[in-house]
């Protein structure tokens, strides 16, 4: 008996590969309404339109450098032993706008971005030149537009220039507000409810009783939650009493878009998850062929989704990663879903796996030797140890068909979420 | 005449490398008090002590399956075929203490993750049983110690987990919950304020007019700061005039432990910061031998640590992500000084370097061809393109002794801070 007719024994309805329950899941995914909001306040926000440049960057032809606005052709020949003359004839400081004109044989000293002059088609450095009073020596030659930033030449008015779904960083919001964006449309934030049930729980910083564990499963998925975007709306522990449960997540879904409930789904005596979501819900999903993780249940309660995931930490935190984050990155239209980031390894060590058909979960250590990278399995016994997450850097998946990894393969590091 | 010579020429009292100039600041940098706050609370903070576990993780041996608590003893030689028998005493749910004391022949009902009874030295998984009555059928057997977690596997008593400076993500707080902290001792936010000057600046939603831009800086390097866990106490763009300058400063300076101004630090005719500085505060560094980004004033304003920036925004970023950024990271007392995740990728063309001697900063796109990853260098013309950051993922850094980077050369990419 293989562990997938196993866990079909014990009570799961069916166990589905993971690729296929994102599909059902995101099928059933609306994405949020927008809402316009200051530049300013949206590191880390969703885009929710794309955005398209109302002017040319740059807005004019400036210059790019400290020194004079000339016209090239009266430097051509130039050089230290052999500089050419020319005449000052004004000064165009940064932020303004001049109505100089520039004729042959005349420069304008221009600061770096300031509006190159009529007439004028290059600008040479101040210290290829030497100014004495009103008379400019040139040093050396500059051809046409040499050191001048054309008008449209990073990007012309009505190129798209951020796409819909973008999370913001420091570097769009540098660009939207060159572009003169002091708001921004992005998705609102999904609120979610976090809770947990399990008599064994005790909240950290109360005393531990014997055969009692602390919660961790609450704080640890807030802390996700809000690394993938969402807004934390409550978190609660919650009696392990089924009538007490049924009626924590029923009013939790009628303030949330999203329940994350930790504890429940495996078939514990005391596991009432898939009673309940059978009689006031519907099921899209139980069980998943993945390890750790296996006893997860999605469904809608209500118009909520609702995430049961396993109550072992680790197996709570890859369901997350792989389920729930990026159900919540769906509802806020993100173009990635899972935005861990990925980096090339090679495997230190063979590393068999125990079933067959499930998607299989390796933290690993990060090593740098030489100019590889190498992933070292963490040492690990079972999906209640927390540590093995932090003294990890990040994730491997073995997929469904391998029988495991082989020393010196070269993988794919999923690293924490950060 | 090299950039290093015209660089002396044109002002800067002296070219410091990058290492030196950190070196010299990171010298004069305090770490920040510390504050105690709910663990819940405490997502990209940074820890301010070592933390060390006052209890076994496991706390107490556990069930890691659900099934029956038994002697190993007793499943010697069971098998499908030939199960054998022994008796149900009892159950012991998940967060109970028991009294339970288990002898020869007998097993006790047990949840994955409750305590294991007295007398027990193994748990067999509830799938490899058949329960009649009160006769429970064992179809394999299993060895001492199975499917139970030893109290202290994962850690002991006494044990450190975390290190003072580790910034706290999900998987840490996880960690810190499991064994009981409710609060964590973390480093005050250092109060940063964000000063610019430009009379060529407008602010986004404002009319362009002839010659001018729209400020970005400000937005960029507040969600910069934010990034790198500072507090921005304010932000503000000051007019071009040399004695409004010098109060805002001075104001800013009693508000903040730090300042960041961005403009007003090459020799354009408008650039008084050096001399404010000169005048009012203590000069660390002027000029950096980076590209871009040589113009970068570093100093004291009172007990202020400031710094002035360039203007053009690709300067300002790269400025930041090196020097400024290390620095509040610094203060927070960070075991990573610089936050951003390196990948290893390979070069696609040649790129030679304009000035030796310069640490140079190249933008790139990355990109996966089959097991490898290739840097694209972005095509970009000068430190004013803001496009070139948000159409890249990472920054090269072209190391000062070197002419450039050769086609195929593998080179670290530091990716853009998330």
């Amino acid at each position: 008996m293989n562990l997938l007719e196993k866990l079909h024994k014990i009570g799961f309805s069916r166990l589905t590969s993971l690729k296929d329950t994102l599909d059902i899941l995101f099928s059933k995914i609306k994405v949020n309404p927008y809402e316009e909001i200051a530049t300013t306040n949206a590191l880390n926000r969703i885009l929710a339109v794309d955005f398209v440049s109302k002017i040319d960057i740059p807005p004019f032809d400036r210059s790019a450098m400290d020194g004079y606005a000339i016209n090239a052709e009266d430097s051509y020949g130039a050089s230290p032993k052999n500089p050419k003359k020319i005449r000052l004839i004004g000064i165009i400081e940064i932020g303004e706008y001049t109505e100089l004109k520039l004729n042959k044989g005349e420069g304008i000293r221009i600061s770096t971005g300031a509006p190159i002059p009529e007439g004028s088609n290059a600008v040479i450095k101040i210290e290829d030149t030497e100014i004495d009073k009103e008379q400019i020596n040139l040093y050396t030659s500059v051809v046409p537009w040499k050191n001048i930033s054309k008008k449209g030449e990073d990007f012309k008015s009505g190129t798209k220039i951020l796409s819909n779904g973008t999370e913001l960083k420091a570097e769009h919001i540098a660009l939207l507000t060159s572009i003169g964006f002091s708001k921004v449309i992005v998705r609102t934030k999904p609120k979610v409810s976090i809770l947990s049930s399990g008599d064994e729980l005790v909240e950290p910083g109360d005393p531990l009783k014997p055969g009692k564990i602390y919660n961790s499963n609450t704080p640890m998925i807030s802390a996700l939650v809000k690394l993938y975007g969402g807004f934390v709306e409550k978190e609660e522990t919650v009696k392990d009493d089924k009538k007490t449960i049924k009626n924590r997540l029923l009013d939790a879904s009628k303030e949330s878009q999203v329940i994350i409930f930790t504890g429940g789904t495996s078939v514990g005596t005391k596991d009432y998850l898939p009673e309940i979501m059978k009689e006031s819900g519907v099921i899209l999903a139980h069980g998943v062929a993945q390890r750790p993780g296996a006893p997860v249940l999605i469904g809608f309660l209500n118009e909520t989704l609702t995430f049961c995931l396993p109550g072992t930490p680790v197996a709570a935190y890859v369901s997350f990663l792989r389920i729930a984050g990026p159900a919540i990155r769906k509802m806020l239209g993100c173009l990635i879903l899972d935005p861990r980031i990925e980096i090339m390894a090679t495997i230190n060590k063979d590393v068999p796996v125990s079933n067959l058909g499930f998607l299989h979960y390796l933290r690993v250590k990060l090593e740098r030797s030489d100019d590889k990278i190498i992933a070292d399995p963490v040492k690990l016994r079972g999906s209640s140890v927390i540590s093995s997450l932090s003294f990890s850097d990040g994730i491997v998946e073995i997929l469904p068909h391998r029988e495991g990894l082989k020393k010196g393969e070269r993988v794919i590091v999923k690293l924490h979420p950060k």
